[in-house]
């Protein structure tokens, strides 16, 4: 590969990431995520005007991903990756050559679509300029508390969530990238605040670490309803819905009237089409108590960017909020990062670390 | 039994109907609702002060008393009944005698909580007296368009639909008591109003006498998912859900971005225990579509009384609200009246009519 430093005329081999197979059901493996190397000219010269080439720093590692990979038009009504096409993700760049007035060489940017590879050359619509050297957020943080898992959750708990002092909140996938922040951000408005995670390790990070009230493991507390019995013996009023299907239904036979139910992810059901998904049969509940479940997506609160990016400065600066993830090194370790999403095998934010 | 007209120190032979063994699956049939007859003291010197005798003129018959006839906890979270307890329900009487300053013999009142028989002593906490000959209403018409039913449908309408004019809207049941207020409010609001119903009469009734765009016999058009791509080809904005299960799934493969569902009622649902009803599988559809679902229950909009009875009132003056009931006769006809609603062979608004 090409030195960062000198990329006049330079081509670098790049390596990237693609879909060889659509994956219908099960976690995707090597089986559909491959890698190729390509030969990629990145100096100023040879780049279209307006782009800059990048190297690629860091990659954020997203459930959401699974929806693109099953080749059908149903889940997350975002558009399906074709056959061969690179993957795309949120990511952390340094550019190492411009041909764009605000972006100069060296400069570290951010990009909601970028191509999971090692260097590529992208258009400059969708970046953001970031300066970490003068941030109180480390780099990795920029993709979890101040990305897309910290204003995913700060829509939910702040925009839509309507919570009150000493509300009852429940966050499933508490120990993930959303979840962590929910959870937070929950216990900062004064609620109460339990968590399910799937392990002994993430039920100690959420309780000792992250502040929740309390937690359990899913994998060893498998009776839901005798675990929400349990733990919310005064009902839920908030349930932040990470992972759908079995802990969604168990938490309708536990609400309380006019709670509001957030939709925001069903990892549990990412890897099933959807006739197989576990069916949700109390939906009856929710008229009787008068329950608001309510899908949202994080494009659609753009314009509260500002208003996010305020509040967990702020919290950061004062110590309130505390951000966890597992950093994988290469590449290549996207598959494995990507399927540990699905085994609770994952700790916080999953962020690769690319290049340095 | 004594003549309505000279009550003094009378005793009136009164049919009444209780449940006699909880229904906890399937439709209740005599073996679960019987009649008694009892000896009724209605003359003002026998009945407590502030009470009122009465003689049951029409009684509304609702699917949600289905689901306080399980003895479960659960489903619209209204008390169940208890066993030997005398049915309430919505109903129309005139005054035989009273103790209260406030009504008189005479007095044709309404009550929510009306005791399904065909004679009673009642307190009036809950009575509104009414004045028919003044009124634009026919009797029938205050227990449909101008009662329960029409203010569901209104509170949904004009409450929580959040409808534009041209927006797809989609009712179930919909020449049912809810359903066939929902369409035509949605149709003054120049929505676009299909309704899917269980008998080709039942189609006719909307489409030729409701004004709906179209409608489709779910017995017949049983793939759901077909006659939803056939009738809603733009996708659907608003559905107003009466029935759950099946139809409640198959709308969410067919929603627009943001469109909203009412939870109002899921007749198709009321006869089976929760863990054996239909299971919505495809519950993701709600996070990229964005989706609301959003249970609510007529109690939280009774503020809103004054604004429902106006513009109702406003549109049968103006020919622009129909309302169709089927009238059965004598007491003992509750039972079939109420299986009715679970076999699609009612036709608008079921109402029992007791005495005249």
């Amino acid at each position: 590969m090409a030195s960062d430093g000198n990329t006049v005329g330079a081509i670098v081999e790049s390596k990237e990431c693609y879909l060889s197979a659509y994956a219908v059901q099960g976690v995707p493996t090597s089986d559909h995520i491959k890698f190729r190397t390509v030969a990629l000219p990145i100096s100023a010269d040879s780049i279209p005007e307006g782009h800059v080439a990048v190297k690629v720093l860091l990659i954020s590692v997203d459930p959401y991903l699974r929806t693109r990979m099953t080749g059908l038009a149903e889940g997350l009504n975002f558009p399906r990756f074709e056959l061969n096409e690179v993957l795309k993700e949120y990511g952390i760049e340094r550019v190492i050559a411009s041909r764009n007035d605000k972006y100069n060489e060296g400069d570290i940017v951010m990009n909601p679509y970028l191509p999971v590879a090692e260097y590529c050359v992208i258009p400059p619509d969708l970046l953001t300029t970031i300066d970490p050297a003068s941030s109180s957020f480390s780099l990795p943080e920029y993709l979890s508390c101040l990305g897309v898992p910290g204003f995913t959750a700060w829509a939910g708990i702040e925009v839509l969530g309507d919570l009150k002092a000493g509300s009852n909140v429940f966050i499933s996938a508490a120990a993930g990238g959303v979840g962590m922040f929910a959870g937070q951000l929950a216990k900062l408005k004064g609620c109460r605040v339990i968590g399910s995670t799937g392990s002994d390790e993430k039920v100690k990070l959420i309780k000792e670490e992250l502040g929740y009230d309390d937690g359990f493991n899913y994998h060893k507390e498998t009776d839901f309803d005798v675990a929400l019995t349990k733990y919310f013996p005064d009902g839920i009023d908030l349930y932040f819905d990470n992972v759908g299907g079995k802990m969604l239904e168990a938490v309708l036979n536990h609400v309380n009237h006019r709670a509001r139910i957030l939709l925001c992810g069903m990892v549990s059901q990412y890897n099933k089409v959807w006739t197989e998904r576990d069916g949700v049969r109390n939906l009856l509940n929710a008229v009787g108590k008068e329950v608001r479940l309510e899908g949202f997506m994080l494009y659609s609160h753009l314009h509260r960017l500002p208003d996010f990016a305020r509040d967990m400065e702020t919290y950061k600066k004062q110590g309130k909020i505390k951000s966890k993830h597992t950093l994988r090194h290469g590449i290549e370790s996207f598959v494995e990062g990507f399927g540990s999403l699905f085994s609770s095998s994952n700790m916080g934010k999953v962020i690769v670390q690319v290049g340095s």
